[in-house]
């Protein structure tokens, strides 16, 4: 996709299905190009000579473009596609609706447009797409009613309804943006593709999105992670609930996947979400204008106290704090103000204050090194005009290093100071909260630019014998293995107790002799689901009574279900779980991200506090052992309560091991272990999986192992 | 307080202090008055025959008046309210500053001011109070620059500068007044004086507040619960945070009591509780034009799928839902709208929908008995104009009872058809998000007026044993009382476990032997906290080995800390802690609210988990239930993971029992039962409280039990 500069920045610009007609939408696209476009734009269609005064051509191939813009009725747009992969012209944007988002034949369709874009090595945008804009040569190539502003936000929308109406809104605001895309159905070039190539854009300064949905979550969050070191992206994705879910699905056919997963991913690309439109563009905003804060710390100068105990609130619920001042800071803002004024954060310089108070106290605070943001936040008064304070505001904005928001509580009056303002690049608001949340936008920002990206954990594995237990699953009914496919963990070097599964008394009473204590004896059989409840379970097994139990678990079985697959006996060594906690890793295959693995404590805090949380696999060491950090439980990992730490290490061990094992095999669905006990940090093994249950889907399966993929290079020693 | 319509109807309004000079308070108040009240106003300085063309009179007693303004220097407040007391002007605004937020001796007369009041009976507002205003009569004794627009939000805010800001943007925007109130320093009337006055008055649809602190709690939540049956109240309580306390504290000099008290008082009290300026008028203005929903299922009805599943996400995160449709509904957009179109909630009437489509659509679904609310939600389209679907929002409105929010999603051409909907009490937004909100708060609404608020919970007790316990204190140093006061549980029906404190081994053995199976022994000393970690508590103790046990326990006491006071051994019956459930009951006290309860899980819920709720006593049984409710480890009370659900009702009735008695005696300042182990259904005692802690102020308590006030009549019945 290396061709995209030509996209944004074509010399010629052909319309497929060009138009006089009024109304139509070959007219619209047409008269856009024509009217602010730098280039030449080429009306294409047999029917007509000229179109709207400008010469057309019967076939794309005299057109000799760089983009076509296809507005022909669907039943002709391959014909047309073909047509421009014939004429050698390679970025398409095809406007025309009825494909995947109308049912079965038009999803036909659709899949054709995309083999045939892939044979001829389009650039391909949409089908049902309103179109591309790209302000530097004014190229508006979309059939909506108004061309955006230049400016450095680069904007991609799943919706061209919310593109026309951002761009009314903008247009009146003085909101500009280098490109726009209407995504359309994604055929071809999706999110992913329009972030790495902006992500490279000198004029892109801040990438917005409206998506719906993700389709590659893997290489959205690569791309997005190194794109996010320089450009930051800000986007809603929409369909966050499930009612939201439903509806996006029914409106542009979006497989919805997971909330759980787009949190995870997101947030592990590096992204910014917003959950409002408002949030969009409050946080695009700041984030193209104003300089990232370099500490958290955050100074609030008002002549109004009641707003400055709001906009403290604000500081508290946000990721900033309240700076605190420097001594120098506090002594010069005491000669400055009066006696009256609060010299500590907020800064109070009260209600008689004129422009000059206002500007000194504003100068002292942002020279402090502990300040990284300043808000100026004014009620109006009868000595302060909001002109002069807007003024102020951006002659401090010019030689601080610290990012200004402003907030000028007022009506009309503040129309004319907050179009200054906002024309410097300081954000401008009536509501105290908002102004302190586009600076805490910031600080996020600085965060994930901070973020160093470690290497998915890679241990030596042992991968063919892992691909011999998965392949088990061919003699299966159902899909599922159980406890019978430890050995799948232990080939992937996660601890397991140990122990085997037997089929004869006499190997039980082996296998308890080669384990130190007494066992835990347990019956396999994939059709019994409850073991306890039927008997199926003996825990506290001594060596001299292993034999015997394995014919009562046996008897007990085939009483209670006769014709039921017993695979035999699992004898296993008993984990003390008193002195471990119990703690579950999971993962379910996510339709967009992915392997998506669950880390939380056993029992009730999963089942019943939902203390969970969740990323998206291969998962680094950072990563792994944020898992263990966020959940609200983690003090109980911790020690608290009197008991001992446990072996955090050999937990985010797992977890990685786990991580690379869903990786390696996408043919697993689901898998659990559960419980993972985590014990506490002595020489011995630390994590002990006790059962695993998991999901495989046999046609993903590879016939041999021979035809495994390449496993990474480790990164971690084996213990 | 039956005075304050003459506060906000007043025929003549005096200015003491009244002047003509340029800047001057007096002045601007004077002017203020003259410019748009419809009674009369009289100016009052000795100094002065005229002021601003008004006759000036030398004395507040030749004024006549039934509202004093005061704005003198603070030095002389008091002889002019004085002399308002005097003449029979039974209101005052005291404007002039300089009293509780300035230090010691302004409190000194903040004090004598309130002293003053009382004696003559005065209304007072303030001090350092920006005034007040009404606009029925036009009467606008503040000193602010501008006046408000007629409206039905009744407005009190502790700050002046707020209102300032406020009356600035609403005369913009607007957004209409009846009263208006600078609460100042509230030495006098504060809040609920005025929650119970607009709750009365005709004019008032919705009352407003920005509060930093609230005065007295339990009156409060009383008032604003019988208000908000007829009239809905909305607040900014600033100062949530603890950063936002601490500025709130030393703007205002206002105590500030726990957030978590304001938060369970603030909803005791049916106070929707805002958290920006935004949302405060976005919902006063909703709540005060549009009436509340019958369900909470909303219709969304759309010409832009994308902003559609934005406003069906916003959906997801509020009290709201998505109407399901009857079948009349469905079929009739089906017969209404092209193929293409959504008949199922959010309706998409598609892009190329004219103004009689969407209007169709909207009447069709505000038609719904299962739709309470609709929006009205539009990206700009060629096809349609804005000013037409505001009128047909408009026309629509008319017909039916479902409240409608309108978000127009466009720049300019929105504000003319905003400004007829605002006009029209159909708020109107660029943002899906906040349209829904905005009906979200209707919701909100409409389960406060539904609330039906029981008495707290008596029951028989017996206070003057009670009392006895709670005297006890006078002999210790340090107010604490533990295990030695289980009585005080006892004397309030609390059931505890069988057993006694003991003075000797003979005894010890006595009482072991009086109780059913073995017993816990625990040294009883206010000296020795952790009484297990020198091996003062002996579990399991049989009959025989009771007295043994006993001098055990006193030697390694005697051992430990030879000087500690014993008060001897507690012999308790064993509580089978496998059966029950551990929870916690516990109170403080809130400065503001007085007696906070708290419940939680005990262990890992409340000290890991925090996982507590809290209410402001005293509870009634609806309120109690809730408690054990909406804490996240409820489902473990109600027997999750295959255990005995626990008798709820035991811990209902023993939250009750502790409501009543931290009531009943205010000189109980903080109290935790831990744990209350709450025990399966069955026919015994189902809870039992272990072990108790209290604090006592020895000040607060009555000399003797005839000074006990009485208690309440019993509500419930014992078992």
């Amino acid at each position: 996709m290396s061709m995209l500069n030509e996209m944004f920045d074509p010399d010629r610009v052909a319309v497929v299905g060009a138009t006089p007609r009024e109304g139509s939408i070959g007219r619209a696209v047409t008269s856009n190009l024509l009217e602010d476009f730098d280039g030449e734009t080429v009306p294409v269609n047999p029917n007509y000579d000229e179109v709207l005064d400008t010469t057309c051509v019967g076939d794309i191939g005299d057109a000799d473009a760089d983009v076509a813009v296809v507005v022909v009725p669907p039943s002709i747009v391959l014909d047309a596609i073909e047509a421009c992969g014939a004429a050698g012209t390679r970025n398409v944007v095809v406007i025309t609706a009825g494909f995947g988002e109308t049912g079965e034949e038009g999803a036909n369709r659709e899949r054709r447009l995309a083999e045939m874009a892939d044979e001829y090595e389009l650039n391909l945008v949409g089908p049902n797409s309103l179109g591309i804009m790209s302000t530097p040569s004014g190229m508006n190539a979309t059939f909506g009613p108004e061309n955006a502003l230049p400016g450095g936000l680069s904007f991609m929308s799943q919706s061209g309804a919310f593109i026309t109406a951002v761009l009314d809104w903008a247009n009146d605001h003085g909101v500009g943006f280098k490109d726009v895309v209407s995504l359309g159905n994604k055929a071809v070039l999706d999110e992913t593709d329009f972030i790495e190539y902006w992500g490279k854009d000198e004029g892109t300064d801040v990438i917005i999105g409206y998506l719906e949905g993700i389709e590659n979550g893997r290489a959205f969050i690569e791309a997005a992670r190194e794109t996010t070191q320089e450009t930051p992206i800000v986007a809603v994705k929409s369909g966050r609930t499930s009612a939201g879910a439903q509806a996006a699905s029914s409106h542009t056919g979006t497989l919805a996947g997971s909330e759980k997963a787009y949190e995870a991913g997101l947030d592990q690309a590096g992204v910014i979400r917003a959950e409002s439109v408002d949030e969009l563009f409050d946080a695009a905003g700041i984030l193209g204008n104003q300089p990232v804060p370099e500490t958290d710390g955050v100074a609030i100068v008002t002549n109004a106290g009641g707003p400055g105990v709001m906009a403290t609130d604000a500081v508290g619920d946000s990721v900033l704090e309240m700076a605190s001042f420097t001594a120098e800071t506090t002594e010069a803002l005491r000669d400055a103000m009066p006696e009256e004024a609060n010299v500590h954060n907020p800064v109070d310089v009260i209600g008689d204050a004129d422009i000059d108070r206002f500007r000194e106290a504003l100068e002292i605070v942002a020279d402090d090194d502990n300040v990284g943001a300043v808000l100026v936040l004014s009620a109006p008064t009868a000595v302060i005009d909001f002109g002069d304070l807007a003024e102020a505001t951006c002659e401090v904005n010019e030689v601080t290093e610290a990012p200004i928001a402003a907030c000028l509580m007022g009506g009309d009056r503040t129309r004319e100071p907050k179009r200054l303002l906002q024309e410097r690049g300081i954000p401008c608001y009536f509501d105290p909260a908002r102004g302190i949340e586009s600076l805490a936008t910031l600080a996020k920002y600085r965060e994930i630019r901070e973020r160093e990206y470690a290497e998915p954990m890679a241990f030596d594995v042992d991968r063919e014998r892992a691909f011999e237990i998965l392949a088990s699953v061919h003699d299966r009914d159902d899909n599922r293995l159980g406890v019978e496919a430890m050995e799948l963990l232990d080939a992937y070097g996660i601890p397991t107790p140990e122990g085997a599964i037997v089929d004869s008394p006499e190997r039980a009473a082996e296998v308890a002799e080669g384990i130190d204590g007494d066992v835990v004896m347990k019956i396999v059989s994939p059709d019994i689901l409850h073991k306890s409840d039927i008997g199926g379970v003996a825990v506290g097994v001594s060596d001299a009574d292993a034999a015997d139990t394995y014919e009562d678990l046996i008897t007990r079985a085939r009483n209670y279900q006769p014709d039921a697959t017993l695979l035999g006996v699992q004898v296993q060594e008993m984990v003390d779980l008193d002195d471990g906690v119990e703690t579950i890793v999971g993962m379910n295959r996510d339709p967009q991200f992915g392997p998506l693995l669950m880390f939380g404590l056993g029992g009730i805090f999963v089942e019943v506090m939902e203390d969970t949380t969740f990323r998206v696999a291969p998962v680094s060491e950072p990563e792994a052992r944020e898992m263990t950090e966020e959940i609200r439980s983690a003090p109980l990992l911790r020690g608290a309560r009197g008991r001992d730490p446990v072996d955090i290490d050999a937990v985010i061990e797992t977890i990685g091991r786990l991580s690379q094992l869903v990786t390696d095999f996408p043919a697993i669905l689901e898998l659990d272990i559960n419980p993972l006990v985590a014990l506490p940090d002595d020489d011995g093994s630390n994590a002990a999986a006790v059962d695993v249950r998991l999901t495989v889907d046999p046609e993903t399966l590879p016939n041999d192992p021979t035809h495994l993929t390449d496993s990474p290079e480790p990164t971690q020693t084996n213990d």
